[in-house]
């Protein structure tokens, strides 16, 4: 059931010069839908744009991107939506852009995938030995440039784990390959802050906004591998997973996931 | 004069679920070709068999691009070819490659660029505030993951220099945006080690060479920034440029080029 628009066209291929397969040069979105309706389109498309910005992509059709995700989810059940949209085909050779790019804006409907195998009984969580290169100007971004997550799941896949936590090259936990990361201590919630490197995750936004307005909220600060050893519970976030209780993080089986079920109560009842 | 084979067609575009624009999946090579033929072609081959080699990229169509890159030189005074080999159309969703991905070849025809403004005189050369993230699982390659490089060349297009140095987010001078770099003082030749960060080129590699052989050698090591207050000479290397003398280096005019003058003529000799 893939289906694909290019700049608004089905099928067709992509420019071998577009600027986002030479350089990665491009940021992307993958959107859960549920009942025939993207979920949290607001906060993937102002998130796709503050990236443009950043990487100063000129992207203006959002209007136009945001009919094409409605129109790939309607009458599906259960799918992702997957937005790329690059700076274009490159006008000249080299890393610099003109300036004059053309954004291209792929959107592509995929089946929703399979739970891994451990799903129902909680997730088996270890580390992942592929580091993540820190880059303020990148980090928070889902840009297109994702050899380390490609790295990193290759070995996820070969070590029979649901997913592996990748720390940053100065050695701080930072997120799972494709999910963030909350612990709980006996001082509460914490979560990884992303300022050096990592992905600002749409699920780990809301899980912040919930916890902020009806729990005790969480602390946004570095974390240090070491502090994994002494924490009560952990999940991982993705629009797809929501809040992905961790049963087993590094071998040792966690006692709670009291946390997870409170807020995944408040962001249901928040988005129904 | 852009010609582009994609897989040995003419033409055509890219499967938009190529892992190349998916993820920067996939590595890249350019080969400047001069009188017909690509220079240093064993070279680069080697090096994109290595790279695949580290990404496990099932990649073994070295024959057919041989003869494809010399295909496009043929006849060509002075071009650039460029080749990219990514992982290939994804044949599942996600990060994690299935491991029967049939890679895709690219080889496209460019013009020789001209070289910068200022380049009869000498380059100027200041530093980029983009700093590089540290990978030693990806250093040294010549992956699709360029936003670093991007961003850089942004900043460097609106410095007026011609091109910039950038330094590894552990603050070590690791090379320009689009070439390596070696200094001289009092002590002799030296360049950054690339371990951590870096694209292990082309030409940096036949300095290495070409010095290892005839002079006294390059002493590859972390260069700090303050070291460059002190360098008496700088050359940036990529295959395009060759050895590209600095005229001035962060506002200071170094007083010599006889590294770089004694160099070229060894390789040149060597490459007749």
């Amino acid at each position: 059931m893939i289906a694909t628009l290019i700049n608004g066209h089905a099928g067709g291929g992509i420019d071998s010069a577009d600027r986002g397969l030479q350089y990665g040069d491009g940021l992307f979105e993958t959107i859960a839908c549920r009942d025939g309706a993207p979920r949290w389109l607001a906060l993937h498309l102002e998130r796709l744009q503050q990236g443009c910005e950043r990487l100063r992509i000129a992207f203006r059709d959002v209007d136009l991107l945001r009919a094409e995700i409605r129109g790939l989810a309607a009458g599906q059940q259960r799918c992702i939506v997957k937005v790329i949209v690059t700076r274009g085909t490159a006008t000249r050779r080299g890393y610099a852009p003109a300036g004059d790019e053309q954004p291209t804006r792929i959107v592509s409907r995929h089946d929703w995938p399979q739970p891994p195998g451990r799903a129902d009984a909680g997730f088996q969580l270890g580390f992942s030995s592929v580091t993540l290169g820190t880059n303020p100007l990148l980090a928070g971004l889902k840009h297109l440039n994702r050899l380390e997550q490609v790295l990193a799941q290759m070995q996820c896949d070969a070590a029979g784990l649901d997913e592996v936590l990748m720390l940053s090259s100065a050695g701080q936990v930072i997120g799972g390959s494709m999910s963030n990361v909350f612990f709980a201590d006996d001082s509460g919630l914490f979560t990884p802050e992303l300022s050096e490197c990592g992905v600002a995750g749409i699920m780990r936004r809301l899980v912040l906004q919930a916890a902020g307005r009806h729990g005790s909220g969480v602390c946004v600060r570095l974390v240090e591998p070491s502090e994994l050893a002494t924490v009560r519970e952990a999940f991982l976030t993705n629009v797809r997973w929501g809040l992905q209780s961790v049963r087993v993080l590094q071998g040792r089986t966690l006692p709670s996931d009291a946390y997870a079920q409170q807020l995944r109560g408040l962001i249901d009842a928040a988005h129904a």
